[in-house]
C-alpha cells in the first residue's frame, strides 16, 4: 500500500477533539475545515512551557532519499503516548513545488504519518502562499521605487540580493531578466526566482515571537545600497506594516493530527542549509505550552540543522531540548561504509561498520551541546538482525543507548522502545544545553568554531568574495548575528563525495550572504540549490482527482 | 469614519448561524476561521434553484472609480431581506494585488459591505493562490517539458502563449526572458506574467460545473504548436490532474455574511473584459439552491460585463436573470455629459441631461435581452433633488422603474425602494432571457451582433493579426466557442474617450486569441492591461497591523 492508500484508511477524529486531548480551548481555534485548525499565539504560556520536555530529532548525514526524521518523530510521539505520556509531535510544512517533481509528499510514512496528508502536502492552509505573498510585495515594491520618478530611493539595482519566490519547481526562473518592454514596464535588470521554502522571510516567521516581533525582523531586511552607497532596508521602503498583514494567519501554528490520533502541530518550513531548517519558535512552544513531552526535528543531519537547533533557534528563543535522537539507517551507514546507492538492500555487515565513523562523530557532535543522545535505528524490511548487532555493540562502546523502531511498519507500538528510553534520558537531564559559540564572537571566530568542532574541518579557507562580505558586514554592523552555514548534507564536509568521517579537509567559504531580518549570516561553501527543477516525468502526470475530490497519486 | 473602521464596529455573526438561515446543514460546511466557510458542491439542488430568482446588478459606463456595483448588490440584499424576501448576494472574490496599489479593499463600501472585510480582501480562503498555483504549475511543466530530453513534445517555444501569473501590481514582471543561466536552467525565451484574475484558469474554474467538468475545460486550454505545427492541448501535458487536485478546495464557493448579518456567497474573480466578469457558476447556483432571490453582479457596465454574464454564463450554465439592476450615478452622466472628472461634486443638471443618452442605450440593450431593467440611483453626498428629478423624469419617458439608493449611507434601509420595485418586476416575469447570438454562428456574425447591436457600432474591421487568428481558429475547430470580447470599459466603443452614446464608431479586432478550455475566443479591441502596476506612493505603506491582529490602512 502507498502512503497515501494508508493515510486514507485512518478515520480522522474531528480537530476539535484533537485541541480537547491537548488541552486547547477549542473556541480559541481558527478552524481550516474539520481537521486543521490555527492556534491563536497568544496560547502560549511561558510558565507551562518551561515545564514540558523538548525532544529533538535529528539524523547522521543522509542518503539522498532521507533517513526517515519526520516519520521517527511521528513514531516516537506516538510511542510516547502509548506510554501514557501527553506527547506532541512539532514539524515543519512540506513545500509544495517537491510535490509535482520527484519525492511525493512530506508527512512522514507508512504508519507514521500526520493526517490530512493530501491537505497538507497541497496548499495545507495557506501559510507558504502567504509567505510567498509578502515576499514578492517587498519585490514589486523594490521594483517601483527604482521606477518611480518622484519617491526614489536612489536604490542601485546592480546591488539587490532580493529576488521573488514561488513554491513550484520551476528551472526556468532560476535566472530572469525583468522589466523589459519599455518605459512603462519597469528598469531592466538581473533577477530570478527562489522556490518560497528558501525565502528570508519563512526564517523571520520561524524566528519571531509575535507579530511585533516579526515586523520588526521584517523592517530589518537588507535590500542593497543606493548608488551613494548608503544601506537600503526594508523599513526605508515602509514595507513592513503590509508585509506582517499579509502575514496574520500565517504566524499562527497549524494544529493537526497523527496516524494514532495524537497532536501534531505543524508550522513552517525553512531550508536547513541557508536557513535554520526547523519549524518556528512559536510552534514548537505552543507544543510545549500543551504537553508533557515536546518531539521536534531538524532538518538534514545533526550538523547541519541540529547544529543550527542549538545555535541559532535555542539560543534566540531561550529553549533547551533534554535529548537529542539520532535517526540512522542500516543503509545510510552502509552507504558511508562503501556499498552503492543500488545495493543498500543487500545484507553487509563489512559495509556497516566501514561507515560507523559517521555516527560516531553525530554522537560526538552532541556530546559536544552537553546533551544525552539516543540512536534510532528507524528499520526498512531489508535490515538484519547481524546488522542491528553490529550497531548495539557500537552503541555500546560509545556508552549511548540505542533503539530499534520499526515506525514505519508499526506506528507507535514499533516506537515503545525508543520511547521509554527517551523518558529515562529526559528524566536524568537536569543541566541546559551548552551553546557552541557566543552570537557576541567575531565572525571568522564563529565559522571556525562551526567548521573545526562539529564538521571536523582542519581550517576555512575565504575566498576573495567571502573576504569582501566579511568587509561588508562589519560596515554594515551586523557582527552580532548568528551563524548559518550552507553546505551539502550529504557530508560532514563541504565535498558531497567525503562519506563516512572524512578527516584533514579544509572548508572553503566562497561568499557570505546576510539575513538581517532573520538574524543571521550564511557562509556560502559549495553550490546550494534554491530553485529545484522537474524531471523528465514529474510526478505531477500521475497526481489526479476524482469527482468526489479523493485525490490520487501523491505518494 | 473609513470602510475598515464602519465594518470593524460590526459585531460579526459565527458563519454557522448565517448558514442555519439560509438552511444549509452545518455539518456539510468547511469553516475557515469563525466567518467564513466553504460550501460543498453537492449541496446543489437543480430542483431548489431553479424556483430561485436571479437579479443582475450591472451599471452604466463607469467612470474610472466604478459607480458601486458591489455596494449596490449588497445594499439590495439587505434590503430584500428586511422585505422579508430570503435572499442571498453572490459576489467576486477581490484580487489581492490592486490592495497595495491606489484602490483599497473591493467588498463594498459604506454601510454594505460584506465581512470580514480585511479577511476577504487579504488571501480569503486560498482560491487566488490555488489558481494561480494551478496556472504555474503548468508553466512550469511547459518549461520543463521544452527543456526535456526524453519526453518532449517538440513544442515550439516562439508559439506558447501561455504566461504565468501572480496576484501582485508587478510592472516589471509583464515582459521578461526567462531560462538564462546555461542548459540546466532551462531554454531561454520570452514570456511575461499576468495578475492572476487574468488566468484562463479564473475563467475556467468560474464556468465549471463540477470537479471533472473542471478537469475536462483544464484539459482542453491550448498551450501552443509543435515545431510541425500540430496543437498542444494541456491533455497532451497530462497536467490537468494535477491541476484539478490542486483547485480541489478552491472549486468550492465561500460562504460569508453582509453588514446586517445576511449571507453572502463569494467566489472567483475573472476580469470583466479578458474574460467573463461574475462570480462562478458553482457560487450562483449554490446562492440560488438556498435563496428566493440570488442577486448577482457583473463587471464593468452593462456593454462588457453583463453581455458576457448572458450570452457566456447563463447560456452555459442555463440560468436566466429576472431583472436586470442598472446601478446608475448622476456623477458619472454628469462625466458622460462633459463634465471634467474633478468638478463631478458639483451640481450640474444640463451636464447630466447630457449625459442620459449613455443611460438611454444601456437600458436598451437590457430590453434586448428581454430582461426588465430597473435603474439604481447609487445616491453620494453631493447629489441633489434637481439631479434626481431629471433622472427621474428621464426613467418614466424610458418607461423604467427607478429608485434612488442610499445603500452606502444606510444600507439595507437605503434600499427599501429599490428592493420592492424589483419585487414587483420579478413577479411579473414569466419568459427566460433571449441570447443575443447564438454559439453555432460563425466567429464574425457573432463578433459583428455584439459590436453592432450592443456597443453600436457601424461596423467591424480586423486587423492582418486578427484575420491569421481567425483562420487559425478555424483550423483548430473551436469555432463554436462564445465570443468574450476584450474592450474598454469607459467607452460604449472601443476610445475610451468617446464618452457619453458614441455613433457613427468602427471597432476594431487587433487579435482574437483563444480560452479553448474557458469556451470562449477573447477578440482584442484596443491595449487590455493584464499587469498594474503601483503607484510612486503605494497603499502598502499605510497597511500596518497591531499585536492583537488588527489591520489598518485597508480602505
Amino acid at each position: 500500500m502507498t502512503d497515501l492508500q494508508i493515510a486514507r484508511n485512518v478515520r480522522l477524529k474531528p480537530i476539535t477533539e484533537i485541541a480537547e486531548k491537548l488541552g486547547v480551548p477549542t473556541d480559541s481555534l481558527e478552524p481550516y475545515g474539520k481537521y486543521k485548525a490555527k492556534m491563536p499565539v497568544s496560547l502560549i504560556d511561558s510558565e507551562k512551557l518551561a515545564q514540558s520536555n523538548l525532544i529533538l530529532v535529528s539524523a547522521i548525514s543522509p542518503t539522498p532519499a532521507g533517513e526517515g526524521k519526520t516519520t521517527m518523530s511521528i513514531g516516537l510521539t506516538e510511542g510516547l503516548n502509548r506510554l501514557g505520556k501527553k506527547a506532541t509531535v512539532v514539524l515543519r510544512e512540506p513545500s509544495l513545488g517537491p510535490v509535482f517533481g520527484i519525492k511525493g509528499g512530506a508527512t512522514g510514512g507508512g504508519y507514521s504519518q500526520v493526517l490530512p496528508m493530501e491537505d497538507i502536502n497541497l496548499h495545507f492552509t495557506g501559510d507558504f502562499a502567504a509567505i510567498e505573498k509578502a515576499h514578492n510585495l517587498l519585490s514589486a515594491l523594490i521594483d517601483n521605487n527604482i521606477q518611480s520618478k518622484t519617491a526614489s530611493l536612489g536604490l542601485d539595482p546592480r546591488t539587490i540580493s532580493w529576488k521573488r519566490v514561488i513554491d513550484m519547481n520551476d528551472r526556468s526562473l532560476r535566472h530572469i531578466i525583468v522589466g523589459l518592454g519599455g518605459t512603462s514596464s519597469g528598469i531592466p535588470r538581473e533577477t530570478g526566482f527562489d522556490i518560497t521554502a528558501a525565502s528570508e522571510i519563512m526564517a523571520i516567521l520561524c524566528l519571531a515571537e509575535n507579530l511585533s516581533d516579526l515586523k520588526k525582523r521584517l523592517g530589518n531586511i537588507f535590500v542593497g545600497y543606493t548608488f551613494d552607497r548608503q544601506p537600503i532596508y526594508v523599513r526605508d521602503l515602509k514595507a513592513e506594516g503590509a508585509m506582517a498583514a499579509l502575514l496574520k494567519q500565517a504566524i499562527q501554528p497549524n494544529l493537526v493530527q497523527t496516524m494514532e490520533g495524537n497532536p501534531a502541530i505543524i508550522h513552517g518550513g525553512p531550508f536547513a542549509n541557508i536557513a535554520q531548517g526547523t519549524n518556528s519558535v512559536i510552534a514548537t512552544r505552543m507544543g510545549m505550552t500543551f504537553s508533557d513531552f515536546t518531539v521536534t526535528e531538524a532538518g538534514f543531519g545533526f550538523d547541519l540543522g541540529a547544529e543550527k537547533f542549538f545555535d541559532i533557534k535555542c539560543q534566540s528563543a531561550g529553549l533547551s531540548p533534554k535529548a537529542v535522537v539520532l535517526t540512522t539507517t542500516v543503509r545510510a551507514l552502509k552507504y558511508h561504509g562503501g556499498a552503492s546507492l543500488d545495493a543498500l538492500t543487500i545484507p553487509d555487515v563489512d559495509a556497516l561498520k566501514n561507515g560507523l565513523p559517521n555516527l560516531e562523530k553525530h554522537v560526538e557532535n552532541i556530546k559536544r551541546f552537553n546533551v544525552t543522545p539516543i540512536i534510532a535505528v528507524n528499520q526498512f524490511t531489508s535490515d538484519t538482525e547481524a546488522e542491528f548487532d553490529v550497531l548495539r555493540s557500537a552503541a555500546e562502546k560509545m556508552g549511548v543507548a540505542i533503539a530499534i523502531a520499526n515506525v514505519w511498519g508499526k506506528g507507535g507500538e514499533g516506537a515503545l522502545d525508543l520511547a521509554s528510553k527517551v523518558v529515562e534520558i529526559v528524566a536524568e537531564t537536569t543541566e541546559p544545553f551548552t551553546p557552541l559559540y557566543d552570537w557576541e564572537s567575531p565572525v571568522k571566530e564563529k565559522i571556525e568554531t562551526i567548521a573545526t568542532k562539529i564538521y571536523g574541518a582542519e581550517h576555512v579557507d575565504y575566498s576573495y568574495q567571502a573576504k569582501r562580505d566579511l568587509k561588508k558586514i562589519q560596515d554594515l554592523g551586523l557582527e552580532k548575528l548568528a551563524i548559518c552555514i550552507a553546505k551539502t548534507q550529504k557530508s560532514l564536509s563541504d565535498n558531497p563525495k567525503l562519506l563516512g568521517r572524512p578527516k584533514d579537509f579544509i572548508i572553503t567559504v566562497r561568499e557570505i550572504e546576510i539575513a538581517a531580518g532573520a538574524g543571521f549570516l550564511i557562509p556560502i561553501t559549495g553550490s546550494i540549490m534554491r530553485m529545484p527543477g522537474l524531471p523528465a516525468h514529474p510526478a505531477s502526470e500521475r497526481i489526479d482527482i476524482d469527482d468526489d475530490g479523493n485525490i490520487s497519486g501523491l505518494f
